[in-house]
């Protein structure tokens, strides 16, 4: 399913950073390469049969220094369905605990001849940090309130198969602008494909320079719903919120939850979508949520191990190609 | 070894259900043809070279919302064994811990296209429940005081090695008969395939509605031990008694441990087994745990990984017929 | 890259050992042996494709009683790299913490038929205690203060790769010599190929026996270094060192601690060691951590994956040409 939108440069398409550190830097066409690339696992993996050999010999380290069961295991079920030996560092038992820094974990993994990283980490830079130092291919996973690409792009294999086109199309993300990577990469993903981004949150919510960036600002999410085709609900993250000037979970819900009422004022057939896990009853209502072909929830699970297969073969594909075997 | 007890429906045998989520339901030419299948793994386990492609391509998730290591080892082993693609989903840095419903969690596996999942689980039916959900087969792998089918199936599986024959086999399982899933799923499976069951235990371990089970019910071990064949002793969960009216370690022990005078009650050549792990000194001595040739401690484990290989294939057969690869 | 220090015994070279315990018990031919085994791993890992079947069809079970992120990490690769189906057991939910004894849950991976078990332990000779009751060999990845073979002969595999002999080669070991299990082991590994070996130590943190070691005793770091080839650090402990009679952090590095001036004292191309984590600022500046040319820090890493690919490779042999496959 490739869009006419998009004409790859002449020569063909390629992706030729080394790294998948953020949206930022890619060009429109190596975003679209991505997702060209994504098609291919999302179709295998509907199959029982969906093992290949395409990443046999490689060596796949996740370093999560932050828990997140879900990403985590969307990365090793990718890393494994394409043939690598993939081993977990889990950060609970992790040397870090002990005091090593960052950047010697890093050269420890880079050390044991990993062919691709992939880190998550809390501190916004630290991917790029260790991207710097290390031989190989590094896949952020998730740092700090940075970046979240393979959310982002995801998200966009998954708008992308719903609407085929993103010229036009609105998309409203709504939640915590402010301490979201995931909407910060949506946003530059969706903005670099043609979309038009809204964001909507409460002022304390919402980034100082949100202005800066190229997306239509809304503080009423009934304002910001009109027109739209594509809903984007962000996790409230009530375990950060201590001490902060908002709404509680029942005035959140109130101002900036999404129900059926509510989705009424968006396009007939607007998708809608959460990166998860979900609050049900906060920011989403579970009739929002089980919406029979409106959800996208579990499609974008299902998008996200076939993009991440995608991202773990790109990237390791110059490596390979150096050996003459792929 | 397939038993002359037992005469396969006419069509030959099969397994119709598309998970295994208790013993329950189960008819006894459908246990039996689990342990039948088992066999070839026994077999296979006991040669250096134990590993076959049989599940090559499928993704195998072990969601262990309690925590279990020789379950969940046992489990990664088998599934390995075969050629499926493993990973396991650790409870202690699960999207639960964020307030994710189960059912959400059931849907993201299940939209990470998973073919089999292992389920264990501290809630009663919380197995079924998902197993209602998701398209791929479930596996219970011990949920709440409901059923843990793989036990019973091993411990079947164990005793058939020993004694070739089920009916007129009289097995004592004596512990906490209340709380036990491993007593239950063992009643269920021992009685479908003709033994005499007796339990025993002290009043307050003993459910209420027992005589509903088709057993005989003891608070005298030494009287149940009277003619046993099999003496199966289950674990004293000590972390779960606290503020229960029952005996003290010491007096339990006493009245309900298995010692080499008590074992001299039953069948000169009765079978010790526990499923583990044993608290040494309390429901069994150190001699009668150990003692070679009437303990089958160490080949329950033995079975287990054969039993869960079995349970695996037959189970993901379908998926695989369909496709025409198995 | 064969030493011509060594002959190997008529006949050939050969690792007549069931399991790896430790490196008293192995006479010089026989780490040698390891070493030379080590070096086509070396070879292969620094290549994408970096995978072999060479251990496919074998289990290898990782039982960590310990926290160890870097070791678990490096055996695991080392497992996978050779094609076996390797599992770890997380101490952190095993039953160990049910009361189970060490015996029980080693004769639990025993009768999951193991091929090797890898173990890591706090307590001195736990892992002997285990090889005993077992039938497959283990490796021993730590045990309390005893030994740690597999980091003595990374350690020597290093060394050798840069100074290709022992005979006469100072190695000067230097930190808390009392507790370190990699102390020991490299002590008797590095007397064993031939080397003079020093440690140096606050007078609370030596051995009381440590005169009955084939090594020169130094309180003086700066005397220590005199004509030193080779610097080992070991990490200070901070966490084991509450009201012991040592120097504060401070002091300590003030005394033994490896700055650039202190370094100068050895030979002008000594070599800079370190098991990791390293405390950058302690026991080790970060000017001599990453001296290019002469730390070895992150090579010790990359030995560390290919000798214990090694190991396993060796240790297995047996087994798998008992039946005619290897």
């Amino acid at each position: 399913m490739t869009s006419p939108e998009y004409t790859y440069p002449e020569g063909g398409a390629a992706f030729p950073h080394r790294s998948l550190v953020g949206i930022a830097g890619l060009a429109p066409h190596e975003i679209w390469f991505l997702l060209d690339e994504a098609e291919q696992w999302v179709q295998l993996n509907r199959n029982a049969q969906k093992h290949r050999e395409v990443l046999s010999g490689l060596t796949i380290i996740n370093a999560f220094f932050e828990n997140s069961t879900r990403t985590l295991l969307s990365f090793e079920i990718a890393g494994k369905r394409l043939g690598a030996d993939v081993v977990n560092m889990a950060v609970a038992t992790s040397s870090v605990k002990k005091g090593e820094t960052l950047i010697d974990t890093a050269m420890t993994l880079n050390a044991m001849r990993a062919d691709a990283i992939v880190i998550r980490h809390a501190s916004s830079g630290a991917v790029q940090l260790i991207a710097d130092k290390v031989d190989c291919p590094v896949l952020n996973a998730g740092d700090g309130q940075h970046e979240h690409p393979t959310q982002a792009l995801l998200d966009a294999l998954t708008i992308r198969h719903a609407k085929r086109a993103f010229n036009g199309l609105r998309v409203t993300i709504c939640g915590d602008i402010l301490h979201s990577r995931v909407a910060r990469s949506n946003i530059l993903c969706l903005s670099s494909l043609g979309a038009e981004v809204r964001v909507c949150a409460p002022p304390a919510l919402m980034p100082a320079d949100i202005e800066r960036m190229n997306v239509k600002v809304f503080h009423d999410f009934d304002a910001a719903l009109q027109g739209t085709d594509v809903v984007m609900m962000l996790r409230l993250q009530l375990e950060r919120m201590q001490g902060q000037f908002i709404p509680s979970p029942r005035e959140y819900r109130h101002l900036y939850g999404l129900s059926l009422d509510r989705l009424a004022k968006a396009e007939t057939d607007a998708l809608v979508m959460h990166p998860g896990p979900m609050n049900r009853g906060i920011e989403i209502d579970s009739d929002v949520a089980d919406l029979v072909g409106r959800s996208q929830i579990t499609t974008q699970v299902e998008m996200g191990v076939a993009l991440r297969m995608a991202c773990l073969d790109v990237l390791t594909r110059r490596a390979r190609k150096l050996e003459g075997w792929s």
